[in-house]
């Protein structure tokens, strides 16, 4: 009997699923960053090897008895990358029988069947979209620093921005202020600058931020709901980019939009930025929004399955 | 015969000035970081020594030689780094003589002798000021990733940014992105996206990007000349903040406001800085811009030999 693993590896954490030939009784086994560009190849090499031995280990099968693998790998970037990663593969026993990609390719097979663009918001942010055609289209997602606009990270680092401008006194106070010093657990909102120059940059720390900047736009904190449009503003324009560059036809084609990610998961995130988006585009008619609500992961061996249906027809 | 020292301590480079007690016979060393932030506290006190040792070397002279020692040094940020920094000073046989202060302090005093502020945009920035009675007032250069506002690494920041948003399709072409092509020796400004996300973080070269931004600002390229006006404001803002804080009275008093680092040493930037900075204070009478031609060490210095007279005031 063979098998199915799907690898959705991401840059704190790595799942992988086993499933059977049909995509049933799935197994799930989890481990740390495989991100080759945040690790190394070695540390990568390794955490990929315990992901899978486990997984074989829980099924007491061999990696000869697994039929396809579908490696959705952040940091999967470029050609050079792909070159990067399939030495890795074929060093951990890997070969020929696989499909690599990028992680955000497995999030939206994970919410739809159909074409459609994903747009997730996490401590990073990216966009992936595929056409009829099959053409894939990628935006963003390409760097915390200077990239990864309206992610976690972003509207935590623009939150931090303003408490430093309110600590020196040229920002006018917010109640967000108050929640950061509580989170923080700051005697005194001046002693932040301090905080923040002495600290390492800590990425899910700030990225974690968002989530008080989140819940205080609710509120209708003034500075909160600036910085949560900011940040709708980019993934909405990043997500009309995919739309426009995928061309996708008029008519009656069903077109999904698959939101994903802990910020994106918030209600007043979600419903500003698929108004934006409805606006950017101009047309709402066959727009399909999802909530992922399944793990990304599920999503590989959905495109494991259409794969070896692809395989079996082309042999028979 | 007794000497003076003077420490300039930077995120990347060190100035010693030693001279004696009446400010002559300068001479000249030069050592690495010494910020214990970024190197900790070990390896700052090595290179302290190091810089030290090699100017007492050339003068032929030994530690209980030197009268007075001015330490300028960068992440002097608060009482719990005056107590980490005043233990280095004294593990390094400085003990009692010497002002403790953050660099910004010397390249005010190196600008100018009446009181005023300085503004500072090289690979970071920060505003410092000083009133007639001796009121000090910080704004800014906390952190490349959170604040110094309007420096040279945010300028370079802004300008990726840009780029990427280029190279995703969703930003028009300027000419800032060919020389930053060429500057990066890319055969495809496409590239850079690869190349950011592959390489490590590198604060100088990022900031260098900056005279990119302002050549081609002055050249009217319409995306550096907002990312320009924005770094200017930032600027402007901090300066208002500081020179409000410091409450100079009406009248006659001349305040000087000394502008230092590479990005303030451009014509099109100063100027516009000088405009904006007027337009906020609301007022030009009095005001009287330096541009910072010395060395920020020599600051120390001017302060050493101020420090020194009203000791042997108040020891007469």
């Amino acid at each position: 009997m063979g098998y199915i693993v799907a690898v959705d590896g991401g840059g704190t954490k790595t799942s992988l699923c086993v499933s059977d030939l049909k995509g049933q009784n799935r197994k799930y086994v989890y481990t740390g960053c495989t991100n080759y560009k945040s690790i190394g190849i070695k540390k990568t090499k390794e955490n990929l090897k315990e992901v899978i031995n486990k997984a074989l280990k829980i099924l007491g099968i061999s990696i000869a008895d697994v039929e396809y693998f579908v490696m959705g790998l952040s940091g999967n970037d470029s050609e050079k990358d792909v070159q990067v990663l399939t030495g890795i593969l074929k060093d951990i026993g890997i070969n020929g029988n696989y499909y690599l990609c990028n992680d955000s390719e497995l999030a939206l097979f994970a919410g739809t069947d159909t074409p459609g663009i994903v747009v997730i918001s996490g401590t990073g942010s990216i966009v992936y979209g595929v056409n009829n055609d099959g053409k894939k289209v990628r935006i963003g997602g390409w760097d915390y620093d200077f990239n990864d606009l309206g992610s976690g990270y972003w509207i935590g680092r623009e939150a931090i921005k303003h408490v430093i401008m309110h600590c020196d006194g040229y920002f006018p106070n917010s109640n967000l202020f108050d929640r950061i010093k509580k989170y923080f657990n700051l005697e005194k909102i001046e002693n932040f600058t301090f905080y923040i120059t002495a600290s390492k940059k800590n990425f899910t720390k700030i990225a974690s931020i968002a989530k008080l900047v989140v819940e205080e736009a609710k509120n209708g904190d003034e500075l909160s709901c600036s910085i949560i449009d900011k940040a709708v503003y980019y993934l909405a324009v990043q997500a009309k980019e995919a739309y426009k560059r995928l061309k996708f036809p008029d008519g009656n084609q069903k077109i999904s939009v698959v939101l994903a990610g802990g910020v994106l998961s918030s209600d007043i995130v979600s419903e500003k930025f698929k108004s934006k988006f409805i606006d950017m585009v101009g047309r709402m008619d066959n727009i399909h929004f999802i909530h992922l609500q399944e793990q990304p992961v599920e999503g590989g061996i959905k495109i494991a399955l259409k794969h070896l249906q692809k395989i079996r027809i082309l042999k028979n």
